[in-house]
């Protein structure tokens, strides 16, 4: 094996084209291998086996910076860069991410996760290097899914403007995760059948016709000048504008015309962009013929490409869940239009898509415009659903504040993924988005205890005038059995789950809840019965409630899978306080002040203490603090402000 | 005076295109006469003043929906929609707003304020059109450096590739508020110095050299093939690729010229981008000749120029005291570089810009990028500071979280503007980038009480090994004398203004320290005396401190001009909670959970009721709730989680 003799990029300098071929066979069946048994991203690895190897076998990483866009293709750059004995510990506890990580290998120039950062970090890097007077390659490889983000177009612009040295190598497979849209992948796809090029062509012939005749050679010039418009100019036409120098298209798996054009970019003084075309999923046949759905895999059987079957629950998704509620709820109100940013099947929105293809929008990597988009169509009357994961909205950030909120349009964010979701890690955690949308004004939020109760607030959100979140996690859901009917809950009302006769209340949310429910069984054994309530809406919140449970003196233990700064508890605490409420003990348990690293969720939350002894000692230590004298009801004088802000 | 005939869009339409030019020139007259006096948006609506007639003439509002992108540049679309008389309360409290508001009026189809978001929410209407069976027209009308925002490129992509009718008008005035940049801008500018166009002529020329001579005529068609190509083919290139139909450049001036392109863009089937050349400040000299300066202006002598002099305090604004601060400290460390989004003058960077042309960088109105060029900046060991406002951060929090604070980059925000701004308004008021800054691990959050602690406190986070926000706010500071020497400030660490000898602290932060004062100053009157101190650091938070005010049983009233919704109030409450510490009375104040309008600051802070007066009433509240017992102090237990995040 020739792949047991490489531990670093320097052992592929001294490769032969034909030892290299066999590598990257090699690479492949170890990918194939590893992937069955651990699960990963499949496609987008199989499709950059040998622009990997030639990356490194031209560049000379680390001292070369090399900076993986998204990241989730980064395994091969993982394997030879000294980590391939670490794969069966791939997107584990403790084990290899699945993401490049500056503190796993000073290979891994730049941490990635999320799209379109890749030429901003290498700009950057390329005008340290200029400032602090080194010489080294900087190379950032991006998809065409990840060049229709803004932001990788900001940077081109600032790029093409600065004309720092810089390699931009456009891994081109002509897929997100989902196939591309939008016009860059129009103008990446085509060439015979751009219509811009037609119009230039035909614009060209139509002059050629009034040249009077004068025989071959000169129609033959003309024939190569169109050749030449063709192939040199209009291809790389968009990035030239931006101050690029534009090279390619490169078949992506020829390793030789590979390193011939790498070494030709390294020359270039200026930002050049490398255009390689590659396959995804390539060199396994059902990932080439499937390449979204072999994006990324569980463990499968590699002889079928079958997933191995999963012991785990029969409940469906919330995703999916989601998936089928809004579908239902589209055949009663034609205003209902779903948006996607290039995350169909992960949003669950693929049956939408086909039961309503014209009141569904797939806006590729591109979550600020999917957001204003939606505050477009909502204030023309439509009733926007943007499902997007919890982490993936922290790009619209800005646009829910100043587009939506501030309008208070009826937006609905169907914020998935909300929660520790495990294999991915700390760039995918969804553990900030109670706090900083609990902060914006007008801003409804909800998450459900279970799927039947997801449905419902689907519902609920789709009937409120102003912008609402519903949040839910990835997973299985609970196997709960789903109303027939439809009906609204009372925006701002939680429910109580376990009545209790111990003075002390679980404000549980989400998947919480069942683990309060888990704790106070667990606390049966001990004579202890706290209340549990099942805080559905962490804005409002049920302010009567609260105001009852400390008028009678109960003690509170919030538990949340979300940031504890500025989550649930903290929104308790400051009700509270905001309505003179001191003295009621209060423990909040949550997310701690750091990332959350990747691994099984199981693990993951028993390692930030959020489990059912925990909650159960939480409820001990309350109760322990002693029954407090009922608490003094001051209400602050409330506040001048009557602005006429907030239309509902 | 044709003015005082019109009330709306359709008292236009009757007029001839002499009296139109007429009216332009009374517009003209009428904004110089009124911004002179109430100050505003200056240049960018002496630039429009054709364009917004005739869009207005052409189209029919608010049937046909006009967006303006950013909205400075709708005062003469305000003038024209019957709200003339009212711009005496131009951007103050109770009166006219300084953007579009769909509140205001039924022309305001989409409220603005931020940069990028027109052609967004243009499609969204679009689509809802098209879905509805409505017919009308739906025009964005985008500033050049608008388009180079990220989110205007996603929504050309998206725009192109959906290909609804849909009018894009790019104002092409080759500016943004200050002078263009990037590779965007030098497109739109060219034609004649165009790289890739003389490119593309040399390559033509050097293939006509080759054809044989054939006498004059074809020589005379060759031309005009460059000249199409010249004219029709490559200025509009690159939004052809997108999928758009480019029309234009049209002088932005004529009205004739204007109307005509208008009248033809108005009947294509497809998205259209009709390109318009305009002049800012024209009409009036000064304003033609520093855009920049005359962008917006406060009230100033239309004879001169010249601002009215301004009778509040000679203490320098914050913003000069961070570009000053900024400038002396680089001189020390040649790491330190400077990054701004389009905002040289108003964060204070142009004396940065021209002492270190070499380390400072405009990225044009692109926030994300920014922010991650900064990360990419810090991994190579430079000392980034983006200088940004506060809610223009919100456009980059996924790169703040994902770029930069998962990787605990050393990279400073200068957050300007942070707190109420006054007359911008609801889309400017910094309030809450504490609460989505806080809830992001690895941040340092610090505000400064007055100039002399901003300039320690940029010191002090430019010493640190990871990411820090140091925010301060629009306009003067206290005129307090500055230290010579620079000292770091003990991370985390608050300080005792006033000691005082009532059990209750006021714990205050930035300008909210001097409100304590003055509330303290009133207190003693009535023989009560809070501590005060500044809580110079938002997170983390002086938990020794908290720890033994706690213990000794005082009470706490916290002050911020940030929202309450997850600030300095709720951090304080989430830390007594978090250590057990019930039974602290804690009053906090700040910003009500609703968007802030326009007005001036101390107008605002009153309606909101962050006065000295509300600050002794809350003293008195908490001391009346009465000495507490001694709260009990239970720690509780740590987590599990070792995860070796954090290598600060």
């Amino acid at each position: 094996m020739l792949l047991d003799r490489v531990n670093g990029p320097a052992d592929l300098k001294a490769m032969s084209l034909a030892e290299l071929r066999q590598l990257a066979a090699e690479i492949r069946r170890f990918l194939i291998e590893q992937l069955s048994v651990t699960g990963g991203h499949f496609g987008p690895n199989l499709g950059v086996v040998e622009l990997t190897l030639a990356l490194h076998r031209v560049f000379d990483s680390p001292r070369d910076k090399i900076i993986w866009d998204v990241g989730h293709q980064a395994y091969v750059h993982k394997i030879i860069t000294g980590r391939k004995e670490r794969f069966p510990t791939l997107r584990q506890f403790g084990g290899l991410a699945g993401f490049p990580k500056r503190s796993e290998s000073p290979h891994d120039a730049f941490g990635t996760g999320h799209a379109s950062t890749s030429i901003s970090a290498a700009l950057g890097m390329a005008v340290a290097r200029d400032l602090k007077g080194e010489s080294h390659h900087v190379v950032a490889v991006i998809g065409d899914g990840a060049m229709t983000g803004g932001m990788a177009l900001e940077a081109l612009n600032h790029a093409g403007h600065l004309r720092k040295r810089l390699i931009v190598v456009l891994n081109d497979n002509e897929m997100s995760i989902a196939e591309n849209v939008g016009a860059m992948a129009n103008y990446l796809a085509k060439l015979r059948t751009d219509r811009t090029y037609a119009k230039m062509k035909n614009e060209v012939e139509h002059l050629l016709k009034r040249i009077p005749s004068i025989g071959g050679k000169v129609a033959r010039t003309l024939e190569r000048a169109k050749d030449s418009v063709k192939y040199f100019w209009v291809p790389g036409m968009l990035f030239e504008e931006l101050g690029f120098t534009y090279f390619g298209p490169v078949d992506g798996h020829d390793l030789a015309a590979l390193t011939t054009m790498l070494d030709r970019v390294k020359e270039c003084p200026d930002p050049v962009l490398l255009h390689v075309v590659t396959q995804k999923g390539k060199g396994y046949g059902r990932a080439e013929r499937a390449p979204d759905k072999l994006h990324s895999v569980t463990p499968f059987n590699p002889e079928t490409g079958k997933a191995e079957k999963s012991s785990s629950s029969l409940a469906p998704s919330y995703t999916d869940v989601f998936g089928n509620a809004i579908v239902e709820l589209a055949e009663q109100d034609p205003r209902i239009v779903a948006i996607t940013a290039a995350m169909p099947g992960g949003t669950g929105l693929t049956k939408f898509a086909q039961r309503f293809p014209d009141r569904f929008f797939d806006v590729g990597i591109a979550e600020q415009h999917a957001a204003t988009l939606s505050a477009g169509l909502a204030a023309s009357g439509m009733r926007p659903v943007f499902a997007v994961y919890s982490t993936f909205l922290q790009r619209a950030y800005d646009q829910v504040i100043h587009d939506i909120c501030i309008q208070n349009l009826p937006v609905v964010f169907a914020v998935d993924r909300a929660g520790l979701v495990g294999a991915d890690g700390e760039t995918h955690q969804g553990a900030f988005d109670v706090a900083y949308l609990r902060t914006v004004p007008n801003m409804t939020i909800m998450m459900p205890k279970d799927e039947n109760e997801l449905r419902q607030m689907l519902y609920t959100a789709l009937q409120l005038p102003g912008p609402v979140a519903v949040r839910y996690p990835r997973g299985a859901a609970r196997g709960v059995p789903l109303d027939k009917e439809w009906h609204t809950i009372p925006i701002g009302s939680w429910e109580v789950i376990r009545q209790g006769l111990s003075p002390v209340a679980v404000v549980a949310m989400g998947p919480m809840v069942a683990l309060a429910e888990e704790a106070a069984d667990r606390l049966a054994e001990e004579g202890v019965d706290p209340m549990i309530i099942n805080a559905r809406f962490v804005k409002p919140l049920d302010g009567d409630f609260l105001l009852r449970l400390a008028g009678e003196g109960w003690a509170l233990v919030t538990v949340e899978e979300t940031a504890l700064a500025g989550g649930l508890g903290s929104a308790v605490l400051e009700w509270l306080a905001g309505h003179g409420l001191h003295g009621v003990p209060v423990r909040c348990l949550g997310l701690p002040d750091q990332f959350i690293p990747h691994g099984g969720r199981g693990e993951l939350l028993r390692a930030v203490g959020l489990t059912a002894e925990r909650v159960a000692d939480a409820v001990k230590d309350v109760l322990r603090a002693g029954r407090v004298p009922r608490a003094a009801v001051h209400t602050l004088e409330g506040s001048d402000l009557r602005l006429g802000q907030g239309r509902r």
